[in-house]
């Protein structure tokens, strides 16, 4: 297959060369037939370990499981429209006939197909996805730490309020995502097998085996799994779910990130910028352009994966002992996993080469630092027993922005404030007259956020 | 690229050779580049007709159009990092100098990008998706009118009510299909192109040319689209949106005629059934299925591709001029045509090997064939002057169900109805103690919606 | 009911006094029942007219339709737990026992129920939602010729393009929104009763009369309706599902707006602003704070609404003739109506006292402005003949960056490009030098747009 | 407000009289103002306690608190125009001048809301959800207990497969709802709120206290609440979205329970069924209909609120310190809550009188019981070398269905199979012949995951 003639883009454009080097072991098609094969050979083991047969046969089938081609099953496949049952007799074809029989020995294909999904999922994201998500969040703490100090702005609606520092502002994403990298490892590695046959009850295994539950725990125990409390036909949907969720949420943090990232690059904010390369192109008509397209990517991204969860949630429902409407469907899941992975990737990329300018972060500060007072205004003249001080300070505001004079000179001259003004301390003053000193906690908290969440993640 | 390598499905399973055949042209990567060289062509010979180029030069460009390719373009923005400007600096290599100037002149990267998706959108419905659509509904009305007698209990609430005919049933697919059919015509035919620059105020043509307008209008009309009325930098985002909306509405009508062939396909209702091809395997443990996997399929795409609506209204929204946060995501929207495509497909093959069962049917209709007499006999009381037939009958429904009676000889016994009874005509009362008779018009109705459609749709 | 017990904050505070003047006799829970009753009495008028009953019981119907109150069949429905079958007990007490019978004659539940919300729709949107929008756009009409000529920089990906002015921004949405406008506007004339029975056989109307379909469009024109072609026991949904994406697509239109509008009143922008009422509060802490809340609530209610689709594209799919899993999430479809006329009157209300500031405007521009040239200065050079000038440019735009010198200057003095600068006309030299007069057609296209929808929909 | 004025079912229809008496005090209109006041008295409660005001003044915000009524608030607001300032202008009527200034004391608005908002979601779950959960998950227990025994065949794809019991289908549920209660208190219990002020800078707090985050959390704790980790105007979404999950995806494990029990009621198989009160209608037109229509409003329901996620995940972004674009949206996040609880205390009231027909079951199960014996023939052929057992049973299934003979019969008449056949034990030969016996461990996996569920959350 030429990769010009894919017609979705994440093959084709999204799942790169790192992505294939760190993802292709779980999530591409030639890895769901090879984890199907490893469960078909974990089995066997069992049955051979439970005196069922021999541990040559065992070994076997250990060998058919890893010399079976993807596309000898697919011409297989093609054959008796039966995916597992193509799997099965392909494997037959490496081993002798005393072995064959003990190839999916009492098993149903979605002990196989879920069982190796769980595995697959688990070990794309613990292996795969969580290295990648750790490496942004210490790109982000390193960042945070750097700026603990730099003056910003708050913004709130867009509007101009408090002033807190560029530090505050990366570490609460430094927070958020660190939760999510928690959510995303506790459910991965929850995500469950089941080996109780074609209907849930062991009907077939209990014909063979005294104690069919030691067998499911053993055979998921070889792949790193444990058994889904109540399975059907299928492993319940939950596991899967929560999974799915962890990601998605994770997803929406990284979306904010980008979103807040490329309006600090509006022209009129120019906050931050994105280095670009040499090379590189803004706009096919205006050469003069700097467009933040990676972070719009993020966005765009997040948008194209999110309502997935509906699927997932509709999957939720099966009927009976199940029906095979979710089958389609959830072949589809590894597509948000490299979706995400590959928005992870690329803001480590670009917030890794983030130009920050604290000069312009402070001119724009200055566009309404004469503002900025209000709020501790309010609070110390209410503190000093002005009953409605919330209101008398809206009004100089007001005055102020008619008459385009600092509002901390109004509030010194305000003769109808001049008794509460008289006790306010010189500190607090300034912090009035000087917004540069009105940032709380901001750095401090900065710090104890970094700190936190390195010692909680281990980085 | 190997095929097994992939991470999506669709190319790997589920756009197989057929659509591959049908669908190339329009929804592939390659497909992607050569129409927006096709674009880049059209604007050429249009600045030739109207003087600012010689046709030497359109000639030249409408060559490289044909040329270039999609591995050069790749190649060339993997070094710029910018897809348009990567076809503009691959298709001048194939140029003259004289004519370089004149590839994407005037033009911005949005103008070419969204031509050409209504170019390919509009050509894979009509040319692609209808085409497959209207095989599906003809193959429905055939099934319609064949059936158009055939006694079948109609089920609300999955319980028996009154009798129809499977025609019926079927003909009730053709109307709504028909309709979505109609959608996907009117809405793909809408799609729309711009050629109105950067920012949607033609700055740059207006500059070189009298009538932006008419440029526009004649470039658009070299590709059979027509301007879209205010495009800003692409065009507005609801000509697609309906588009898809046509899509999705009408792939939801065959996944709900998806769910009633496979509960039709119930052990316990066996009304219809798939024929199974010779070596079909059914269940990989289970050897006696027979699975009705393929209208599992359809539903289980619907689960899939149903919630991109989401992702499409959120690319409504597109701040100022617009910001390229539907860039990645609208690149997967043939993704939609193709699972819809699949499932059209599908439901072509399945329901062209439709077995139905009609003394089944028979038979079904039976278990409650008793009770089937309740809706003309309340009718009719009351139509005779019973004041609250409705409670009448359906007390003597509980008596009959406990009695284990026929409803028909508990009316005929009853004294308390002896007055109404006597008022029926003898037509009437068979129609009371034969609900094979009760069918109102179902086979009538069934032939005037297969004549409607056949002739609305030029079948 | 205490209004301060609503759990919905539908009822609460959105669904406000001036909405209730306007829907209430449709989106009600009492305009339901009278609307149910509405089509009781239209049934025995055509029965009457067919001769099955007389005229007198067709007025006694009319006139139980009239005085029966949605107290009376909530209370018998408490005591059934069945809707329809309590507005048809409810509605009896008010009739002769000879009128009795004719009370739903031959009609099963959905007949009344689908027919009657078909009704309800279709008025709230012709006669409440439409005058809504309608008002809305000719505000925007007006707004955008008043600003026709004013210059306002393009923003694509939040970065400063070419200059447009503000009119035609405000046009765009002009034609988007009268695009919706017709699009509601045809859907909801399209809406569809039925009156098909049970099963959608006619399999009752059809023992007592001669044409059913007759009977069904008879009783249906008397509501101003016609027939669905296939209905089964409901209306097939397609009728509403296009409907609900007519509001919702509409909705995202109006997200759009409010979106733009308050990113123009970023602090940093300051573009436009929302006039404040001498009471009002921005914030309660900070009181100097104007924040563009009402905007925000109209995205905030698109969030809330949007996905509301996928409900409804979910209840396409209904099992057999029909199960019941649509009832109760197609009683919330009105809640979409009053959240989609909130924000239409909301932004009606801000539009109509928005400020512009055009010195900021040209403000805002100024701060690119010797950028702005960039673009028609590439085309220029490449009309005249440089073989690559969008490169050219590009590279005297990182200079213009790095030195702070104006891109007019460098231009002028560059000798790379002094033979092509010297075969640009006057009036193409001034336009390179003055973004002003780079806006291309965007005042004309302003008015076409305004005049185009105002004569489409006859404002 | 007369409750048929409404336009929301939610108040008219489904938030009943015994739903209220268990949430009014935390979803209402009312208590969103009560549990707001709460926080406004904490508040001021702790500034005594660190010295900023006395004792005195801290009781009579905590009277005004009590005081303070919804109607008052909601007219000054419609004066302001300001939610929490209009809360704090009607609580300073009810306290001294003195008291006046220690309203809202360096707090801003959302610190009151979003910890508003934790208090009520995190008590409407801990003492109103989850009790209802409970409720129906001992129930579930109970009837799986009885029903350990029940032989019911088991239906994958809708045909049947293996048989279980009817306690062990239950019994999946128990364990699928025993995780979403778990998943429902844990993220109930993580609810958090904040005192960080308008930027989460903690600003205006640290301008009158030395430890802000010591005042956060003793503020926090008086509502049995802990603070958010990284907060800025707003508590980060991700502990609201974790539940508003967590309630999805167990409506979604409802919605599957009362999909399978409404088709376990298909006329064909009715195998369950829901006692009817006497008085009860089940169809307007046919009286003889018992509909289901109680499990078929759980699954509408879900419908409904499922996508409500979309509006989550999207209220995850929000622009810098925050933008109010989550305001509206998440006033209706309540809704969610009652309608999962709607649809609890139906399925309590349903599944309580839920009748089974184990005769039915026993007869739905002898459709196919001569087949039954396929898969463990096949295991059991297998077991003793025949190296393609499966396919050696598939067509001997063929011929069953041909012939009409048992499955049964034809494998011990085979010759092909005699020598495995002869190598069967007593026992597997009857579990073969007798599908009553092919149960699996069915019964003993209803009684663990009872006793484990009953054990986990101490019922």
């Amino acid at each position: 297959m030429d990769r010009f003639d894919c017609v979705s883009p994440l093959d084709f454009r999204y799942y790169d060369d790192k992505l294939r080097a760190i993802f292709d072991d779980y999530l591409t098609e030639s890895a769901r037939v090879r984890s199907e094969a490893m469960v078909e050979a974990a089995t066997t083991r069992v049955l051979a370990r439970m005196g069922v047969c021999s541990e040559a046969v065992a070994d076997e089938v250990a060998h058919a499981a890893e010399v079976v081609s993807p596309e000898e099953v697919a011409e297989e496949e093609a054959r008796i429209h039966h995916n597992i049952r193509a799997l099965v007799n392909s494997m037959k074809k490496h081993v002798s006939d005393e072995a064959k029989p003990y190839i999916h020995f009492t098993l149903t294909s979605f002990d196989v197909i879920d069982t190796a999904t769980a595995w697959r999922f688990k070990n794309a994201a613990l292996k795969g996805l969580l290295p990648l998500l750790e490496e942004l969040e210490s790109l982000l703490i390193a960042l945070a730490r750097r700026e603990a100090e730099t003056l910003q702005v708050g913004r709130t609606h867009g509007q101009h309020g408090s002033p807190v520092t560029f530090g505050l502002t990366i570490a609460e994403y430094v927070s958020r995502l660190g939760g999510r990298i928690e959510a995303i490892r506790t459910t991965a590695e929850d995500l469950r097998g089941k080996i109780s046959g074609a209907v849930g009850a062991y009907n077939a295994s209990s014909i063979m085996l005294d104690d069919p539950l030691e067998f499911e725990g053993q055979v998921l125990a070889e792949l790193g799994l444990t058994p889904s409390p109540a399975s059907t036909q299928v492993v319940e949907a939950e596991f899967v779910t929560d999974f799915m969720h962890a990601l998605t949420s994770c997803f929406s943090v990284l979306a904010n990130l980008a979103d807040d990232m490329r309006h600090l690059q509006r022209t009129e904010i120019s906050e931050v910028a994105e280095a670009f390369e040499a090379e590189q192109v803004g706009s096919s008509t205006m050469p003069h352009k700097r467009n933040p397209w990676n972070f719009e990517n993020v966005k765009s991204m997040w948008k194209l994966f999110m309502p997935r969860m509906i699927t997932v949630y509709s999957d939720q429902i099966s009927e009976h002992q199940r029906d095979l409407s979710n089958s389609a469907s959830q072949r589809f899941l590894p597509e948000v996993i490299v979706g995400l992975a590959n928005s992870v990737m690329r803001l480590t990329k670009i917030m890794g080469r983030l130009v920050t300018d604290a000069e312009r972060m402070r001119e724009n500060l200055r566009m309404t630092e004469g503002m900025i007072g209000a709020e501790p205004a309010y609070i110390l003249l209410a503190a000093h027993g002005h009953p409605d001080a919330h209101e008398a300070v809206r009004k100089l505001t007001l005055q102020a922005q008619e008459t385009g004079r600092p509002l901390g000179e109004l509030l010194q001259e305000s003769e109808e404030l001049a008794e509460y003004w008289a006790q306010i301390t010189e500190r607090q003053r300034e912090i009035i007259l000087d917004p540069a000193q009105y940032t709380g906690i901001a750095a401090r908290k900065t710090r104890l956020l970094c700190d936190m969440w390195e010692e909680r993640l281990g980085l």
